[in-house]
Order: C-alpha cells, then sequence, then structure tokens
C-alpha cells in the first residue's frame, strides 16, 4: 500500500495550471508534517505556504526559472530556524507541559541538558541539525501527497538566501531549505511523467554486518 | 490512514527482546528506504542492516548505553557518502541508463552538470547534503515500519565517529547518520508508551505568505 503510493509518485515536472488542490488534501500534507518525528520532539523548522501570485513569481527567480513554482496548484517552503535558543527550547517545554499536564520536572531536566549540549554550539551547526528534521517532514509530506492523489515535486535547486530574502525569513529566524509545490500532473506535457523510476538495486542499498 | 500510522508510531524506548520482526515486514521498511525520493535520484546513503549480536553490544556502548540498540528485533543503521565523486555518479548514471535503455545523451548531460556543481565543493559540503537526503529515507523508513506495525525509535544519539569505526563505514566512503532500532514495544516496560503525543499546533508550524 505505501509501496503503490511510492511507486505512483515522482518528481513532477509539469503541473496541470487549472487544477487545485483542495482543502481536504492540503490539510493531510500539512498534518503529516506536523506527526514527522524530529529531534527530542523540537519541530525546529516551519512550512510556508506562500499563496501570493507576486510572491510565486519571485520564488520561480530565485528557483532557476523552474515553472512549477508558478503552475502548481500551491507551493510550500519548509524552513528550519536557523539557530537553537533557550527561548524556542523553553518553548517546546511549555507546551508538553500544556498538552500532557503535570508539570515541569518530568521533562524539564532533559531539555535543559539539551540547551547544555545545542546552545554552546556554532549558529550554523544547529542549523544543519535543524534542516536534517526538516527533512524527515519533507519526506513525510511527499509521502502524504502521494497518499492524497496528489502530485508533488521535492526541489532543493534554488537560492536559498534569496527565497529567504523575499519571504523574510532571516528576520523571523529562519532559512529556507526545500520547495515543494503540489497540485496535478500534466502527464502530456511532463517528460518525466511516462518514464520508468530508477532505484538502485537493494543488494547495494543495504548491506549486512 | 498515513495519519492513523503516524499517530500510532512513537520513539520506542522500551522493545520485546523475545519477538522478532519477520523477514517480510523488514523487506517493507527497506523497499520504503529504496524508493525514497533524493536529490537528483543519488541515493547518496546505503543502509547497514547489523546482525552481529557483537557489533550490536558495541553499538549500544557508543551509543550512551541505550538498551533499545541490542534489545531491539534488528538494528538499521543509516549511513551516507562522506562526499560526492565523479565514480559515484557515474554508477548512477550508470543505472539509470541500464535500467530505461536509450544511452546516455538522455541524461548524461544533467550528471556532468551535477558534477561540475558537487566536486569542486568540500567533502563536508557534500556529506551535509547527502546526510539530507538520507534523512528523507529514514523518515519513509519509520513510516513503513509504522505501517506494517513494527515499532522503532530514530535515534541520533550516538558517538558517530565510534560507529564509523566500529563497521568501517570510513573505509568504505560512509558516515553513520542515525541509527533504527525496529522490533515490537514492552509497552508496560516503555515510560514513553502511554504518553500523549506532543505537537505544535498547526498555526505555529504553518505560516501563510
Amino acid at each position: 500500500m505505501l509501496q503503490d503510493k511510492l511507486n505512483w509518485r515522482y518528481a513532477t515536472k509539469k503541473f496541470d495550471a487549472a487544477r487545485k488542490v483542495p482543502q481536504d488534501k492540503l490539510d493531510a500534507i500539512l498534518k503529516a508534517v506536523q506527526l514527522a518525528p524530529t529531534s527530542s520532539g523540537l519541530q525546529p523548522f516551519e512550512v510556508i505556504l506562500v499563496e501570493s501570485p507576486e510572491l510565486r513569481t519571485q520564488i520561480r527567480e530565485a528557483g532557476f526559472d523552474q515553472p512549477q513554482l508558478t503552475e502548481a496548484s500551491h507551493l510550500l517552503v519548509f524552513a528550519a530556524w536557523d539557530n537553537y535558543t533557550a527561548e524556542r527550547i523553553d518553548a517546546v517545554v511549555d507546551e508538553i507541559v500544556a498538552q500532557r499536564g503535570g508539570g515541569r520536572d518530568a521533562v524539564g531536566p532533559y531539555y535543559e541538558r539539551l540547551k547544555g549540549m545545542y546552545l554552546p554550539r556554532t549558529a550554523e551547526e544547529n542549523y544543519q541539525h535543524a534542516a536534517r528534521q526538516a527533512y524527515i517532514a519533507f519526506g513525510l509530506a511527499l509521502t502524504a501527497a502521494a497518499f492524497e492523489g496528489v502530485d508533488a515535486t521535492p526541489m532543493e535547486g534554488f537560492d536559498p538566501a534569496k527565497v529567504d530574502e523575499i519571504l523574510g525569513l532571516r528576520a523571523r529566524g529562519l532559512r529556507a531549505v526545500t520547495l515543494m509545490p503540489i497540485g496535478y500532473r500534466d502527464a502530456e506535457g511532463d517528460w518525466l511523467a511516462g518514464l520508468k523510476k530508477v532505484r538502485k538495486p537493494m543488494n547495494e542499498l543495504v548491506r549486512a554486518a
């Protein structure tokens, strides 16, 4: 079942610009982002849902003019925290305490140790770690889209500094890591739609030790 | 459906050491790794299936003595390429040509441009990029495990240099990025099993622009 969905999906190169993804399907994709596991449950990223056509045109310019960026139904930008801070980690603890009850004693010490480990690190090192967590959510969003019969393009080919500027991300402590246009494939117009999916043989990908 | 599976899973802290994951379920998890999307289809990682009890004991020592590392049914180690090389990229092109046919002209120029972009970069930069791809597959493996009713623990808390040494990864151009013990939860012995899953509210995780 999962395997069928993963076989169905591909990196869509040409979307049908006339077809919109309904809200319930968009919600299901975002729900997978929300449920994605992350290190210590920090969820150190945000997803920016870019609705403005003007902003999407600018992002297309920052994305080597790839047409999916304006032709897809919706555009999601995955943006990771630029650093770990005491405030951000405290906010996670607050959320855990609010949802589970029982005071800070159960989880507080764990997150204090986490601060002791992360806060002395460079912002770049912490950003790289946060970005990896965003990739887990990114993978789950692509999977969720496939379950909804929604096409998507995983995209790293863009100028992150420009996208940060277009969306004002740095001022909010965020850095763009991936783009994900979603919509419906225009199979006849898409050179990749009919090609065989190529993957390494299992015996090259998995080794016993 | 996907949402139910993602709600079911959690970072298992205590496994039932007596229960083994059957081969068909292990295969389904590895199949999701194989089908995971990666940048330019490079699949720049391997999964090491650690079967030797001696190696698992050593990895547990390198993993802050977390018991899942020896008590789970199986242990998967996700290891990313330490660098991009012409040979590795050529091997990907060879595989595409072998599976799709039609000669190198259709894909060769794209991958030559990729070499022009990646090969001048530092090994560290290329490794970080490869590691991000491994995280996509890691997320999909966790999802696939949930679909199979198999518990798993996403683990970053270990000494990567030690795991590299234990498994001889650096000599093979690989670096350990995450560990994933899989098996079946011992719910009564697991402090986390009964606790509410906490996630940020959607309006903090997703923003419109």
